[in-house]
């Protein structure tokens, strides 16, 4: 398995840093390639501007035309091209980060920003009668498959079912779905480590082996069942999901993972 | 009214430019006071680190203990500080931003990370049998109130209750909840435009209008009836939903939505 790791947090000697230096020691031990994106380290640049797409770059920028054009020219630059490459040669992405404000933090939001270009991560395939782009389940990082590992302040309770701060699903819905199985990723569960500003060092072994057993189970375990845009389930182009093919009951974000 | 506009895009001539610099000019129009912060324009530092804190950053960084001694210390950054007088001084905040990868781009979410520190944004209030702090509805921002203006690509029937994308109200759901509502910020409904790519000159006059039109009313629309946290729906400290508070078949984010 060849597994690309974007890890986003300042702190080496964070939990962050420890789960990350764990995931790789862990993987490598087992056999299988890791490469390790470390955004704070390599200084990533977090903000889409015309420097991204050189001469392709209108005098009036327009992102997505003008992105569009430095992916399929080659002039994109060196850093989001070197992000890109890694993508294609992953086969599993694992994203390491704290929830800050119940998303992700922005060195990590713009990686997705600067990388998930026109041509590349959006706006591929034909839009025709039966299909409306390859996105949601196809696309150009069909095949792989990737999994959150995410640190969380506050208490599990507060992230269930009827906890104030929403349930942690729902929360994560925006990357899983609309990030990652958009240009077609498959998603796996999410690694959710609760009240981890009060972890202490006696409670970091128990932690350390749950994440070991997730690692070493990442090829047997089943992905979120999201259903396929261009497969019957919704309507072409209003893009709604057909009625009737939910649970009685369910409703929101639930509505897009078959039963 | 004093209003701060944080304004989030890279190209002054963009529609998300056009609308808020017809904010500005609206709403002055009207008598109000208005402060703008261009997070481009003033090139933003987007990423939270060690420099942020000064003297107070631990050698090994803990973001939370000590963003919150540099908050009572006052060694934040300037820029920080500035961000935080500005939220103080105004009673309407409107975020103006594109809607990118389903939530905010990475330079404002950047903002959210600075300025939102411990002691000012969270950590704020005693926690005891009936009190879990101060927040979700009270807080050091309370008695604001506040408005995203977003433009979206997709069309209005993929944000729909059934659409692919999921149901717009959801998607903004932690922006509004999670960031506003969480330090006592009121949040009135928002205002969307979808097909934005799409746009042309000619459709601009109306929506200058509908834009307007919000603008001229915002001290007379009500707010998300988002239900605050200390006031009896919520067990204390599990921060779960009482039962039998929503109407029959509400569930996830709705559910902390009085009917």
């Amino acid at each position: 398995m060849k597994t690309l790791i974007v890890y986003a947090h300042p702190e080496p000697r964070s939990l962050n840093g420890s789960l990350k230096d764990l995931a790789v020691a862990t993987l490598e031990g087992a056999g299988h390639e890791v490469r390790v994106s470390d955004l704070y380290a390599m200084r990533w640049k977090p903000v889409v501007d015309a420097e991204d797409f050189g001469p392709s770059a209108s005098s009036r920028l327009k992102l997505v035309a003008d992105s569009g054009r430095a992916f399929d020219t080659g002039t994109l630059t060196p850093d989001v091209l070197a992000e890109q490459e890694k993508l294609l040669w992953a086969d599993m992405i694992i994203f390491q980060f704290p929830l800050w404000w119940y998303t992700m933090p922005a060195i990590l939001k713009g990686w997705v920003d600067r990388v998930f270009t026109y041509h590349f991560a959006y706006g591929v395939g034909e839009h025709n009668d039966v299909k409306y782009g390859e996105r949601y389940g196809e696309g150009t990082l069909a095949g792989r498959r990737a999994l959150l590992s995410v640190t969380v302040g506050g208490w599990e309770s507060h992230y269930a079912e009827r906890g104030i701060n929403g349930p942690i699903d729902d929360l994560l819905f925006p990357f899983h779905h609309g990030i990652l199985y958009y240009p077609g990723i498959e998603v796996l569960p999410p690694f959710v480590l609760y009240g981890a500003d009060r972890t202490t060092d006696e409670e970091f072994p128990n932690i350390a082996k749950a994440w070991e057993q997730r690692l070493l189970t990442l090829e047997s375990t089943e992905p979120i069942a999201f259903r396929r845009q261009n497969f019957g389930d919704y309507e072409i182009p209003s893009l709604s999901l057909k009625e009737g093919l939910e649970p009685a009951g369910r409703s929101g974000f639930g509505l897009h993972v078959r039963p």
